[in-house]
């Protein structure tokens, strides 16, 4: 089997890179695709108390088991599957049962430091960074939060301007740097959420006729 | 035949977009794709004198014919060639030849502003903008304009402020509001310039199959 090729999907808070990355699995139901998400890969905090959790700084690099992400990752690339792990956002506890990843030709790998972070970056052959703009994205978040999830508007403001924010500007946005590509206007974008699925089959009917 | 695919890329002066448009042609070798740059349809300057030339501002929307490049862009769209102008830019005139353009099952339209100019760029499938940072871009002009162009480094620094950058600003870096993708790196950015022409590619497949 040849390598599979690996697609980094990043970008901030809200800027659509997930739905990016699903109508890009949609949209190659017929091949064999895995996806890894970065958000499951949050650091277990079960030697914590409840208070010491709720002072974690969530996007910070630091905040994510890199080394398991990576790891999985590889798994993938010598076309094995891999258990990805189950986070709890509401305990910030990793649960006890794992998701099956199934081995793809193709590995979308999508969260908001995925080019921030060398070691996954390093895995990557083709990045993209989803591009939108900061009032776009808080707007959006604060409707997923408030009526999705329940939250209150103080909290996710607070939240925002105390971690969100100042670790978006200090991580992710400056990871754009390393894109190979930039897609703006995040999920609704069909033209570049095209390219990038045209692309890949593309890559993948190459390969597959070397074989 | 099913209506060919147009592709326009636009980006500031010496970001790197006619690079990449070539890049394109150049991987797309076996596919039958025609090219017209903006560049090549500039006004004819003709009627005026040689000092009225010079104070014309060539940076900005109004020097183009935008006219006869959108006539030229529908009659490729409609599957027929095109006599493309020839221009000197030494002496700001159209030549009297024409430069033949053969119908193609993709069309590349490159310059500045054919994102910027609602005309040209209504007429677009996937829109394309190369970005590349100022410092970058104005070391570039300089480099070429004075290595390889003869020019005087004091008239390229004056004409940058006076007109390329002011037009930059006021026209071109806005229109790239309008882009589905944004490739930095310019013509470097092989992984990139790969996603275009893979994706290229697999439409004249699809729609060739579809036949």
């Amino acid at each position: 089997m040849n390598r599979p090729i690996v697609v980094g999907i990043a970008g901030g808070t809200a800027s659509g890179k997930s739905t990016v990355a699903h109508k890009v699995c949609e949209r190659l139901q017929d091949c064999r695709i895995a996806l890894i998400d970065q958000d499951s890969y949050y650091r277990d905090l079960s030697d914590m108390s409840f208070e010491e959790r709720l002072e974690v700084n969530f996007d910070h690099p630091d905040a994510f088991d890199t080394e398991l992400m990576v790891r999985h990752l590889r798994l993938l690339k010598s076309g094995e599957g891999c258990q990805k792990p189950k986070y709890s956002f509401v305990n910030c506890l990793r649960e006890r049962e794992t998701v099956p990843v199934e081995p793809g030709d193709a590995i979308i790998v999508e969260g908001i430091l995925v080019l921030g972070i060398e070691a996954i970056r390093k895995e990557l052959d083709i990045k993209i960074f989803v591009d939108a703009d900061g009032d776009e994205r808080i707007v959006r978040r604060l409707t997923r939060d408030i009526k999705h999830r329940g939250r209150d508007f103080d909290a996710i403001v607070d939240q925002y301007f105390k971690s969100v924010r100042p670790m978006h500007y200090g991580f992710i946005e400056p990871s754009k740097r390393w894109a190979d590509v930039i897609v703006p206007h995040g999920g609704h974008n069909d033209v570049a959420i095209d390219m990038v699925v045209d692309a890949i089959r593309q890559k993948l009917q190459a390969s597959s006729s070397a074989r």
